[in-house]
């Protein structure tokens, strides 16, 4: 009886969702709509065909806290199902390091990998479950597998699958792809579209580890060979590796290759003209997350979470309100973001980099309102989770608690501080924060000094210990 | 020698630039480009023409805490500077108490009363003081006086001078007014345009007082007859009076009326279009005032003072900020404001009635976040300014001096509290914040209580008293 295991590849940075995605704050972190965030929803969506201890991420150092705490939220994981790749070096060296990794907790090679990406959306979770179960099977069958998705446009950003036996087909089951095609022009897109034979690659992989040695071995014999010496190896070499994807090192030499057919209401969120495609939509064609009132208005996207949006005569319009950054532009044009958001870094602009939202080990935080003497922040603490103890060289601090219990303990005293009630932290003091209650702790933290930079910050234990 | 009086009308509400405008925070009090509010440039203007203890404003009581904070930041007005209506009865009764006023206070038959409301822009302000020094010597030569402006556009929402002496003449001098004609259908506001016969009313009335008093003999007898009583018997019998404007009441019943063009860059701001057409704009059409970047963009107005807007590929937008609701509509249709704000009003929503920033007697406060359990609150309070004596039954508040100095008094202690430090006010406690120090004082309040409403309030004295 053989098992079937994920890898979501859960590290990765991009801002094409600025100004809801920062650098630090990428899309797989952000919840796009109903539900939790993609990273969340990736999971849950795995969850349908394995159980938690089975279910693995992939993610550089950079990304760890953040994927931990998400994961958690999310499901009951197993201690170590996050695996730290040492560098960034795209998709292939991360999926083999995770692939050596189960195998030295005893997987097999008759047992099955699922890999996908953590910053995709799919709205038929059902669907996509069968679309898995088809996938495990051609796994079986000796295939590599990938899932292919009918293109709803003729998008130019994405390689195609050529794929002529699925054509017309009904859905179940697997079909032998042909070969792997570039990213084409608008014309060839069209083409592609109309021809019924060409899909998108929806970037999830499925194979027993027998079919992917027995193919790399012949498509990629020096990958191969250092990914096959165990993880302590792997790891040591891990930088020397060239930046290489799984689809180029693997999928697209590999000898038998088959294909899925994915309609499940996929999309890769890759831009928010494609998120407004994805979204539910009203009478008018717009799609409204949040707090908006919209008049006479067509075809727009308004995310609007933190404050009032009110749209008077606009048509396709995209709106994305942030607390500290506002984004407009016309729909069909938003990949013009990166623009922005390269003016705004090269304007050294914290807007393109700090995300004023986000959540850590113990929680999460909302910076309030930011200025150069003050900042003040929302942070919530988990049940039983605490921060590290440390201190500032810069800035003082006070707490003031809104809700539930907190245990705070300043140069070494401990004491227990409740609702309306606050602290006061000096500079230099040693304090950590924690909460050893039953309900969520809210506090309001109000910093001053003569620098506020996050990286004022000398930690003397770790962020995260269950207390 | 006779005098130059000015008269400032400085209440009224109104919503058509929301969500800059809101019911308690109408448009005079606001800054909308560079330079002090509406009303302080109002009175700056009139400073061109008259000095400071002639300068008086009429308002109601709900407004002239307000009146009197924004009036003495701008100019060195007297202590009596400030007429106060009882009641809301449109321009006619509220200017001739301003008048009886002057009178009680010594104005002759000859000196002249300039009126003025204060929610106008003006971009030329030498122009205008010309044009004023015109009307002053149309007001000694027995006219009652008013300002036209030749329209710029044919504008259906207002009345009309026809005025047929001024037509294609230099601008300086006075001309004989024919008659008040009312708001015109589009098609003979065209017809007006073109004529170059008909101006705008530009609201500001000039007259000497024995001109007024005259002609409103003859009128308006009634009202004559309760205005030239004394101010005591004209309050007493404010109430009683019908609402009526002073163009129905004396400017179009008067039998020697005269126009000082006016070619000043004037406009009512009426409404974000207005408004458009008054700023200055760069090289693509677009207004921008804030914090903003534009990308292929052009004909818009961006308001962004609160954060960072990115607009891309947009055309004849309107883009308004605030920090609590947001604001798009496309050009030209921005009078649909009204339509949003009355139903924000039907839904009880708080961001058409209240403003998240404003100015009291003592200084300023905006609130930057609101939750139900908590409120902050940025404060700012103006050297030697203290609030009133006051207590809460439902709030404790939280005080962290961010910069300057603070005197603060709970239940009869005093106690001065600095940078860095903080203050906590119980609930029910009786306290006081006030400024002894020589810069702003600048605090981060931080309310916390099962009610939050800003008219759990008890107070023991009064604002604005001078340290």
């Amino acid at each position: 009886m053989s098992n079937v295991y994920a890898l979501v590849l859960a590290g990765g940075s991009g801002v094409r969702l600025w100004p809801r995605s920062r650098e630090e704050l990428p899309k797989q972190f952000l919840s796009l709509g109903e539900g939790g965030t993609l990273l969340q929803e990736t999971m849950s969506r795995m969850l349908r065909v394995l159980p938690p201890e089975r279910l693995y991420a992939v993610a550089g150092a950079k990304w760890s806290a953040l994927v931990s705490f998400q994961a958690r939220e999310a499901a009951p994981v197993s201690d170590g199902f996050l695996i730290e790749e040492p560098a960034a070096r795209n998709t292939a060296p991360a999926i083999l390091l995770g692939c050596e990794t189960l195998r030295e907790k005893g997987a097999s090679n008759d047992d099955v990998v699922i890999v996908a990406p953590s910053d995709h959306l799919v709205k038929d979770v059902a669907r996509f479950a069968q679309a898995l179960q088809s996938a495990v099977e051609a796994a079986h069958a000796g295939f590599m597998v990938t899932l292919g998705v009918s293109p709803t446009r003729p998008e130019t950003g994405f390689g195609y699958i050529h794929c002529p036996s699925a054509r017309q087909k009904a859905e179940n089951g697997y079909f032998q792809v042909e070969r792997f095609v570039e990213k084409p022009s608008l014309e060839l897109a069209l083409r592609y579209m109309e021809s019924g034979e060409y899909f998108w690659n929806g970037g999830i992989f499925v194979f027993t580890l027998g079919t992917l040695y027995r193919e790399m071995e012949q498509a990629s014999p020096d990958l191969y060979e250092v990914a096959r010496k165990g993880c302590a190896s792997f790891l040591k070499d891990f930088e020397t590796l060239p930046s290489i994807s799984f689809d180029y090192a693997v999928m697209e030499r590999a000898s038998r290759v088959a294909m899925v057919k994915l309609d499940a209401g996929w999309s890769d969120v890759g831009s928010w003209d494609t998120l407004y495609e994805v979204l539910d939509k009203d009478d008018s064609s717009n799609a409204i997350l949040g707090d908006a009132i919209l008049r006479d208005s067509e075809g727009c996207l308004v995310d609007s979470r933190y404050r009032l949006t009110a749209l008077v005569d606009a048509k396709d319009l995209i709106v994305v309100d942030s607390p500290d950054a506002l984004f407009i532009t016309k729909r069909d044009t938003s990949q013009k973001v990166r623009g922005v958001v390269e003016k705004l870094k090269a304007d050294g602009r914290k807007e393109a980099v700090q995300a004023p939202e986000s959540a850590r080990p113990w929680g999460a935080y909302r910076i309030l309102c930011e200025e150069d003497r003050f900042k003040i922040k929302r942070i919530v603490i988990t049940p039983g989770r605490r921060l590290s103890l440390q201190y500032h060289h810069h800035r003082s601090e006070h707490w003031i608690v809104v809700r539930g219990a907190a245990l705070v303990e300043i140069d070494g005293q401990e004491r227990f501080v409740h609702e309306g009630e606050s602290v006061f932290i000096p500079k230099s003091a040693r304090h950590r924060l924690g909460n050893p209650g039953k309900v969520e702790l809210e506090i309001v933290e109000i910093q001053g000094g003569e620098y506020l930079g996050e990286d004022d910050i000398v930690r003397l234990d770790d962020d995260f210990k269950r207390t």
